[in-house]
């Protein structure tokens, strides 16, 4: 069923990669000051920061840390490259657990030229073998499938139905799916796949923004919400059919609104949350 | 199984849009000087032409007309443009008729904010209104799925599971699946919906090229076939396997390659035909 319209910001999130001007003790200020309730964290906003004296400020800023992005990129050509992005992602879980959020996101990786089939099977040993320190951290891992126009180099999982498979293999309540309409909007499995996710407890977080027609660079030219095609309000109502109660995630990686006034793009968020999200 | 390497080009095709820049009285003179055998005529190559004579002279120059590319765009907003794109896709089939080829390749269209759902039950009443003129013609129809990132304004069907259920739904001989390395390559179904394909008899052509990493342009940068991260071999083995003995059909959109003298191009395309196609 297609969701009511959004009330309030209770369950607005920002991806501090929207508004990627901005420092993380920017974003902290902005979002809160905004009425925002959750941030997403990008690692490179960590970069010679103490990830829990980040953490600590946004809590004071009364922001739940939604999750941190992001891990995975598990496949490589070699073994020592593969033990290089398990080891990394050991890191990243010890970061997100500093930093007191419970969800990393992962973009699982890939490889260009090698088969999708060898970087799916990395994914799967990789993800694998993180999952005990996942567990001594208690954080969750949610696999983002990436829309196919990213199956060259960022991620060989490219639909939800992939990503349950996936969760249904590892057969651990610590890993589930990301459900980012950018990427997933075409598939005509997706409400299904939605439903299944739900059904096994295993939907995880919930990112909007909108296809822009025409997109004019493959990777920073999201559209904010209502400006492009995407059924924005009749997915939202799909996942929370589904029993999802999280927050709202708004991703928008665009450099045309990052040429912008960051504090006039979240205004601009904040009314396209209301009005169409 | 991966297929064994092509060895003399009597199964190459080229599309005119592979040769922007030549007109197709340039094209068919260089395409058969080349030794190129098949020839996909775009629509446009036929403007204020006699699609007759154009026939007449492919053949006379020694090339198959493989395919007339293309129809379909059946989604409209309303009644009148549905039917607008009905009696389009009529004329089509005449012009395909007069041109001397028995396939039209349908690009099945799409239109931004229109659900996809809808789309994609236009699509499939619009080629089901169109077949008895097919049949007239003797025309096939072949439903190329196209990429994921073609939904917003270019196709609702975007997988080759999509264009074998609706093949399955029309249950027509003259419908079918064109297959495009470009638009399916990351999908983990590929094998399993050529297979498929090949044995319902609707396995109608098979397109190449290669996808760049990174992609710049989202419609006019695809790759050589070996610039790219496509295992092409591998799927030419799969569409065999599933019985196709038709056209090797190379269909490049390139402005880098628009930008060069096309004949060099054309040396080019042989090259990497034999040696990785």
């Amino acid at each position: 069923m297609t969701a009511s319209a959004l009330r309030d910001f209770s369950r607005l999130c920002l991806h501090t990669m929207t508004t990627k001007p901005w420092s993380i003790e920017t974003a902290i200020a902005r979002y809160a000051a905004a009425g925002v309730k959750g941030i997403t964290v990008w690692r490179q906003w960590l970069d010679g920061k103490d990830p829990k004296g980040v953490g600590q400020m946004a809590r004071d800023a009364g922001l739940e840390i939604v999750s941190y992005c992001r891990g995975g990129f598990f496949p490589a050509r070699d073994r020592q490259g593969q033990q290089a992005a398990i080891d990394d992602n050991r890191m990243i879980i010890d970061e997100a657990e500093a930093l007191g959020t419970q969800l990393i996101v992962l973009v699982c990786g890939a490889v260009p030229g090698q088969p999708l089939s060898d970087s799916r099977g990395q994914i799967r040993d990789g993800i694998g073998a993180v999952l005990d320190h996942a567990r001594s951290a208690g954080i969750r891992l949610g696999i983002e499938p990436l829309h196919p126009m990213y199956a060259d180099e960022r991620s060989a999982i490219n639909t939800i139905r992939q990503a349950n498979d996936l969760s249904d293999f590892l057969q651990d309540p610590l890993v589930g799916v990301v459900v980012d309409v950018y990427h997933l909007w075409w598939d005509p499995d997706l409400q299904k796949e939605i439903r299944r996710a739900g059904q096994a407890g295993r939907l995880f977080a919930f990112h909007i923004c909108d296809w822009l027609t025409p997109t004019e660079d493959l990777l920073n030219d999201r559209g904010l919400m209502g400006d492009g095609c995407i059924n924005l309000r009749e997915i939202r109502g799909w996942v929370e059919d589904a029993g999802f109660k999280g927050f709202n995630e708004v991703e928008i990686f665009s450099n045309r609104w990052w040429q912008q006034d960051q504090d006039v793009f979240l205004e601009a968020i904040k009314k396209a949350y209301l009005a169409v999200s």
